[in-house]
């Protein structure tokens, strides 16, 4: 059992939880709780962390874990407390190995790619990850000027999905979008001044959808690289609508249009 | 100018931040930043607090708050600082009355009205917000159980929209739905149990729409008052949307079923 914070391991965690610098040059990141952890596929994790408190409710987890061949580790509840922030901590923690794909992989029949220039907000992201998943979009790609994916709010605030929809980060989105244009996928850019609404116009072919920065919305750079701009109307008298709620929006109106249109 | 952190006002600024029970003692809450102390409507508007870096940088702020017989008082920065976890505060942070609306208000013609059952994270709650103003809602309900509406966290996500939306607190949403119901509003409960999806159920008439708790939805006891229960279709595999998401999709579709049906 692991007792002490000052423990390599421990100071490895709390690392790779803290500078996102660590995690990529370990190719590692970190889960906590329960559902996350036995959402990790077999082939990405490396080891899990368990508390002595939850080791004394769950029992049959070392028996299990053994049986899976999954390497585990106990600490104590306060290397646990010592490696999250959150209030009442499950107890367990998860040490996951990234994986990576390709964008022609996303290039499913008629394909949905959500396109995220410099999000900034993790829980913003990390929602955009569920909905996408929820709805079964075809997958994610984020701009170099995102926040890193691993991010353990981002992490959290994908509930598992991030294990799920595949998502390419530190991407040229510029180069992205070229390349996306040339197999026929039109790419719409989300834009406050955009000159269709999301609900006239036709979202049924292969899209991908541009979404930019939370205050400062999509570059013209960008905008300019876009088959079209769209907007989410609104008739009230909010300036904007917050990002991770537009862009799930779009990605909702998609599927209607793709499965639920009388 | 105030140069203490002890200076009772500034006391009883850092309480109003912290502590729901302050603010409704007082009455009173807390806005940063210069947009949003600029959208305080003239009647709510208590006081005026800037730092001295954002005085030198606005010189023309204290004309125009003479002009307008605005209460303003200048501070150190390291109080704004003191008073703020933002990163880099504005400087500038405004004291505001809270007001009250009535339920009978809320009935516009064909009214849609959000319910919130203990919603308990403040950017879900300020987001939702933010979207019923976008789609112009008719307004928002929230029960006993939900965050406090006027916690920084839930006022700054507003984005504003807190000032325009017509909000009641502290509910007894039981007493509320059958009062609605009356009044020949159809009750929806969003529930993954749902029996028609948003997409088949018409949204078009006068509607209440509960929303439940991120982790534990609605309660039976609220579920069953209900007229109907709605769910959003998920194809992928994710086991839910976030509740801000949730809410927030089903409040544009009604808004597509109102006005942007073909």
């Amino acid at each position: 059992m692991i007792t002490s914070i000052q423990n390599p391991k421990v100071k490895k965690i709390a690392q790779l939880l803290k500078q996102s610098k660590a995690r990529k040059k370990e190719g590692l990141f970190v889960v906590e709780g329960k559902k996350m952890v036995n959402e990790i596929p077999a082939d990405q994790l490396k080891e899990i962390l368990i508390s002595e408190s939850f080791l004394a409710k769950e029992e049959t987890y070392i028996q299990q874990a053994k049986e899976k061949q999954i390497s585990l580790e106990i600490v104590t509840d306060s290397i646990i407390k010592h490696l999250t922030d959150a209030v009442t901590p499950q107890g367990i923690i998860g040490l996951v190995k990234m994986t990576s794909t390709t964008l022609d992989k996303l290039l499913t029949d008629n394909p949905l790619i959500i396109i995220l220039e410099n999000i900034q907000d993790p829980g913003n992201l990390g929602t955009i990850i569920r909905t996408a998943d929820a709805a079964g979009a075809s997958g994610i790609l984020l701009s170099t000027g995102c926040v890193d994916l691993y991010n353990p709010k981002v992490v959290r605030s994908t509930m598992g999905s991030l294990f799920r929809v595949p998502i390419l980060k530190d991407r040229n989105i510029a180069n992205d979008i070229t390349y996306l244009q040339s197999q026929d996928i039109h790419i719409l850019a989300t834009h406050l001044q955009g000159s269709q609404n999301i609900y006239t116009c036709d979202l049924t072919k292969g899209l991908g959808i541009l979404v930019g920065n939370e205050g400062n919305g999509l570059t013209d750079q960008t905008t300019a690289l876009a088959n079209q701009c769209i907007l989410i109307p609104m008739i009230g008298n909010a300036e904007s609508l917050n990002a991770g709620i537009a862009t799930s929006i779009i990605i909702y109106e998609t599927l209607r249009q793709r499965k639920f249109s009388t």
